[in-house]
């Protein structure tokens, strides 16, 4: 039995999302499952880091499938990037320990969310970043990002209802920039994230840089526990997952 | 009478070209021109500086239109927008001379062919150039490009067997280059560019830089002006037509 730990790019335009689930067709999970299968001629449950919305992307999601009959890594990932949808790309492949499990031993993850801030969209990008016209203060949504950084109880900025786990996690960074051409990029950087956490966050932030809500008003909303309280939830195909980290032993 | 030069940005991967013909359903052409009828109320020819072939883009297509109850330009141009699906966008619209023509009166076209030239393609930027993977020698293509530059009879690199016009074209420049990401971007400027020739000379110059054929070939096949002669048709999604260049009266 071989475990092999991969990285994946993808365009989550034309997908599900991330996981196959009752009858959900045409999900990343459910595509590299039937690569795989077809490739090693045996099933393997593909795990992922976590959940990706439809219409998300991944510069570097991780995931792993353990095989009994084992391919060298190098050859796997060509035959598989030869049977994926040009869509999706596994842009590295590395056996590891049978222990790794690339959701349970998850230490830190990095989200971007890109906002297109001009009048006019870039029609050559606009699966990838969230088109935004109207301007916004950087330094009040910088201010609001600043009170979530922490450990927090995130129930507010959580679309999941029955959430039954906790919802308190750590955010160690949010860095906001903008670039000459009016591209917001908004980088997280946390231990884990809720369901739809990362775009009711940016939603939140935008409309405090609308001038639409305090800043201040951050504290409330993670006091109140209560989704309603939070902003919109910004459009899936801003989002992208640029990072998944793991501690030493699985490096 | 008011005659209205426009420049149209457009991702070309859902559309069947520029050209609305007979049938021919969902092209740029047949859009700008349903978008224009329903806003000013009267129908409008919209006249590109050429066509582009299904799934080529443009960041700086020229046309022009003309309208008898005038609109204020700035005013269509966001009506224009605000109807138009987000892969075309209008960037810039002035009013012009009534005697301007955008095909007739274009002086100069630059086209740019993107080849993505790595190992695993860009999943996010794979409608916008094309992917090749074997490696190319540089220096042999520019070579073959520089027989190509000047005055010659391009009816070898037409597709279009019963063109009945002039098949000569001058072309000024072909400049070729790599970035550190494996781009190779080859930039063509000429007065005027026949039915598919920017795509068979890229798929030529691609032959020679593979080596599968000689560089110095590049004078046979202008000789031979029969299209068997020339190399295969590089993609259309590596195709953009980046700017059209007009006399001083029509600047």
């Amino acid at each position: 039995m071989q475990n092999y730990k991969i990285k994946i790019q993808y365009d989550g335009s034309n997908y599900n999302g991330w996981q196959k689930q009752g009858n959900t067709k045409n999900t990343i999970q459910g595509a590299l499952e039937r690569a795989v299968a077809d490739i090693a001629g045996e099933p393997a449950e593909v795990i992922g880091s976590g959940r990706t919305d439809a219409g998300v992307h991944a510069l570097a999601q991780v995931a792993n499938f353990k095989l009994q009959n084992p391919i060298p890594p190098e050859k796997l990932k060509e035959q598989l990037n030869r049977k994926l949808h040009d869509d999706i790309c596994i842009t590295d492949i590395q056996l590891v320990d049978n222990r790794f499990h690339s959701r349970l031993n998850a230490k830190g993850k990095k989200y971007l969310y890109r906002i297109q801030n001009t009048v006019e969209p870039d029609v050559f990008r606009r699966h990838l970043m969230y088109h935004y016209d109207a301007s916004l203060n950087l330094e009040l949504m910088r201010s609001g990002a600043s009170l979530l950084v922490g450990e927090h109880d995130f129930k507010s900025f959580c679309s999941n209802k029955h959430m039954k786990k906790s919802t308190v996690r750590t955010i160690y960074s949010i860095d906001i920039t903008r670039d000459e051409k009016g591209e917001v990029d908004i980088l997280y950087y946390g231990n884990g994230f809720l369901y739809n956490m990362v775009r009711i966050i940016t939603g939140t932030l935008i409309e405090i840089g609308r001038e639409m809500r305090e800043y201040s008003s951050i504290q409330e909303i993670l006091s109140a526990r209560d989704r309603q309280a939070a902003g919109f939830t910004a459009p899936a195909c801003g989002l992208i997952l640029v990072d998944v980290e793991y501690g030493k032993i699985f490096l």
